[in-house]
This record gives structure tokens, C-alpha cells and sequence, in this order.
């Protein structure tokens, strides 16, 4: 198994702007938020990247990521109907190859110098099988995660093979359904927004989508539950920082992670003492 | 005089994303630069607001500010001839009406419940003269501004007569022209990025722009030059901060200060003390 496709979703809802949002990313380059995510699949080793977005103008995101133009294409999501259905709007680009699948609102900021997609794709290639990254996560948060089930892969550090999938399960089912053997109580392993996936998760999605009443209540832990029954479905444990700048100051905390993992660390930890100096500074004083 | 006009520019080159680039207010919601900018306008009291664009599709812009839409036009600068140049496409937008003109790239954040663009409007009106917003800054920061010489206001607080301007002077030229009575040593009055200006500077766009030999050269401050001979130009004096957001994190201190100066300010220093301890503590220890 190669991995040489890669899948961007960022049409959700109120997302439209977000890949266009500017950060400096840790070489010290300002870049949009697509560009970053772009540029992690790129280094990879991914050739061909579909960026998924919603219906109208495309340009504003071409701009962005003008220098890599060559490797994408951009795919409409032309109705807002759910993520599962989003990645399945993209059947046609992905065929029967396998495919890295990144969220168009999450960065990545690891310690090591193998990036998430790197490390992801190298377990895909050489277990011959789908993978997905998990993150250890307390209890409390299970509402915001698709969550796993399963044991660890034995002589392999940090991996895990899954037998379940629970989009946002309640404590009851985790406790009875996700229990990792040797994991610290109270802790889960939830989805880290990035996977490597078959093409059978498409054929998947397909037919949960073909059933379903409702198209929007079909979710990517659905077809990964499907999945982990039919294939082989791997986790691989990160305690990188992953970072929603989808959620309100998202953008400004991860630009401070950026920042505080690059080159520029030093000159954005004076830049930060010297505002905080000055707006204390001004907080005692009248204007003049 | 009533000043009813503002005119924002924002077409500037590598600025096509900068008014798109989303900050939290410190009101605590979430928008767009542009929206921030249209605000302080309508604030203000401005009903009608030109934004100045790129060419290309508007939409981009039309969908961040969709709230105060009936109040927009948006004017194309279609090639990219410089500042005065850009102001100049906006003379069917102006008429013979005065306007507030803001810049695309910056951010005011006073202290007073006041804004700027609100204090500069009523000193406009109330002296009915054009009236720029001016800050002590450092001589070693004149290749960067704009820079007025004059004579205090008697009997008015932080307020100027303007009798000559000169964009990017050299320390020479400065301390012949534009040292002001009674200035610390080794400051000067340079322009804070905000004016009320009077349709008369439009006329001496047009003629500065017809005799140029390259319209790039021609800058506002040399209008505002003629302007001063021609009619009263005032400055008012600001000690506000002023966010240049189209820098190197710009966006990062921009965001940083408007939280610190609203009603997310605990929050923001909390997330950004626990930023720095989960990197500290990374730092510190090996992937498990």
C-alpha cells in the first residue's frame, strides 16, 4: 500500500473563512491555515491533495495555496449535509487508493521532527492497513470525540487495533464499550483529526448515507466502526498538541503553540511581555 | 459640516486577505477585520462606508460584513498605482462631501469609552476642518509614517494647526520643518493611520496625479501637504495603541491587545499562561 491521495474536508459550516486565516507557522513564513495543512500532507509524501469546500467561488482558496496549486483538487460539497457526507462527495477522487484524510480546522503541532501525516502513513504502509490517530482524553470530553475501542498491537508502541468506533459515546458506553487494558482510568482514546483510510470507507458511507433517513446524521466514526469490522483498523497514540481553531480564540492559541515550537520563539515571548507591560501600563494612567 | 462618508482601504498589495483575517472584538464576538474597521465607522455616526478592493470578486468581502451590508460599496482600485492613487478611485464615492478615511491594515484601541473615529468626527465637525490623528513617535520611526509639522491649538487639548506634511522624512528634514513647540526631544507627530478629510483633497489627488511622471509616487501626505496650504488641516494627538496588522505578527499582538482590553481578558491570559506551561512542559520531558 502507497499512500499518494490525501482528503481536506473544510466546507463544514461557518468554516468558509477558516483555511484562509493567515498564521505564521513555526519556519517563520506567514501562510493561511490551508497552506499549513497543505504543505504537512506534502511532506509526507502525498502527490495528489482533494480539498473539500463548499459550493461557489473556489479562488480565494487558490490564492492561498498558489504555490502547490498542481497537487490539488478542490471538491464542492454543494449541500450541508454532514461530514460523512462531505467525505463521500469525494468518491471520485479517491477511487480504490487509499487516502490521508486531515480536518481543515484542527493543526497539528508535534515535538518530534516526523510530522502526524509522515508517522500516520509510514504505520499504513508498512501494517498494510487503515489508521487512524488517537489521542488519550479524559472522560469529561467524550462529548466532542468519535472515540475507540480495542487492545494494543503487541511489540509496537502506541498502537492499537481497533474492534469499535462511538461518535461522542456517553460515560455509560465508554465504560462498558471503549476500555483500553492498560489505559489510565478515567481516560479514553479519541479521534486526533487525522486518518488513513481504504476506499472502502467510502463504499461504506455510501451505503450508511443510501439508508439513513436523515443524511446529516451520518458521521466518519459510523463507517470507521463498519470498517474496523471488515478490515484491519489501527490507532496510533499521539501526545503531540492538536489544535480546533475552529473554537473561539482557536486561531490565537495556536499561533502562540506555532510560535512557541519555532524559530521565532524568543521574539513572540518578548513581543507578549511587552504587551502585557504596556496595556498594564495604560490601565494606570489617564490619557494625557 | 456632517461627516456621513467613510472610506476604508483595504486594496493594498498582499492585503487582499487582511481584512478577511478574523479576530475576537472585545465585545468577545468573533469578525472580521473589515467588520471591526465598518463598525468604528458606524460608530462613529458614518452612514454610508466605500471600502476600497482589489479587483476580483467582492464576495469574500461582501460575506464578513453581510451584518452592515446596506450601508457598503465596494470600489475597485483595478490596477495597483499606489495609495494616493487608490484614494483618487473613490471620487464618485466621495462627491464634495467630507469622509472619514481609515486604513485596511490597522487597528485603533483606546482607552476611552470614545473611539478614534467618533473623537476625530466630532472635532471635524465642531471645528469644520479636516483633522488627522497623530502620535508622538521616536524619530528613529519616521521612514515608516507620514509626518506633520505646526503649532498647538490654544486653548485645546492635544489639538494642532497643520502647516506641513511629509511622508517618510529623513531626520533632517524633520528637524528643520517639523519639530512642534514644546515635543520631547527626538519625537515627532506622525499620522496614526485614521483622518477626517474634506473632498478638496480629492481634487489635489487628481492634479498631483496628472502631473506625476509614475502615479505610485504620488502619497496622501503630499495632498494633505497642498491641503494645509489651501484650507485649515488640523491634527488631533492620540496616545492610544495603534496595531499595524499587516506585519509580522501583527494578527498575534492585534488579538492579544483587544483581549487584554475587553471582557475576555482573564480568559485570554489564562489560556495563554497554561500555552506556556504545556510547552515548558514538553519541552521538558520525551515522547512517551
Amino acid at each position: 500500500m502507497k499512500v499518494k491521495k490525501a482528503l481536506i474536508t473544510a466546507a463544514g459550516k461557518g468554516q468558509h473563512n477558516l483555511p484562509l486565516q493567515t498564521l505564521i507557522d513555526r519556519d517563520g513564513v506567514e501562510k493561511a491555515v490551508l497552506r499549513i495543512i497543505v504543505e504537512e500532507a506534502l511532506c509526507g509524501g502525498v502527490e495528489e491533495i482533494g480539498v473539500l469546500v463548499p459550493p461557489g467561488d473556489v479562488s480565494p482558496y487558490e490564492e492561498v495555496v498558489k504555490e502547490h496549486i498542481g497537487h490539488l483538487t478542490f471538491i464542492h460539497q454543494n449541500e450541508p449535509l454532514g461530514y460523512g457526507h462531505a467525505i463521500y462527495c469525494a468518491r471520485d477522487f479517491v477511487g480504490s487508493d487509499p487516502f490521508l484524510h486531515m480536518v481543515g480546522d484542527h493543526l497539528h503541532i508535534g515535538r518530534k521532527s516526523k510530522s502526524c501525516a509522515e508517522e500516520l502513513i509510514g504505520i499504513a504502509e508498512s501494517e498494510k492497513a487503515a489508521v487512524s490517530a488517537v489521542q488519550a482524553t479524559r472522560e469529561n470530553l467524550l462529548p466532542y470525540f468519535g472515540t475507540i475501542g480495542g487492545k494494543r498491537v503487541q511489540g509496537k508502541k502506541n498502537l492499537y487495533e481497533v474492534d469499535r468506533v462511538i461518535e461522542k459515546p456517553t460515560p455509560t458506553q465508554a465504560e462498558q464499550d471503549l476500555i483500553i487494558p492498560g489505559m489510565r482510568a478515567g481516560y479514553y482514546l479519541c479521534f486526533f483529526g487525522m486518518h488513513v483510510l481504504t476506499s472502502t470507507v467510502i463504499d461504506i458511507l455510501g451505503r450508511l448515507l443510501s439508508e439513513a433517513s436523515d443524511p446529516k446524521t451520518v458521521t466518519l466514526s459510523d463507517a470507521l466502526n463498519e470498517l474496523a469490522q471488515q478490515e484491519k483498523l489501527l490507532a496510533l497514540g499521539k501526545s503531540d498538541q492538536r489544535y480546533d481553531i475552529g473554537v473561539k480564540y482557536g486561531l490565537l492559541t495556536a499561533q502562540i503553540a506555532l510560535a512557541m515550537s519555532g524559530k521565532d520563539r524568543d521574539e513572540v515571548l518578548t513581543k507578549l511581555l511587552e504587551l502585557l507591560y504596556i496595556r498594564e501600563q495604560n490601565a494606570g494612567r489617564h490619557e494625557e
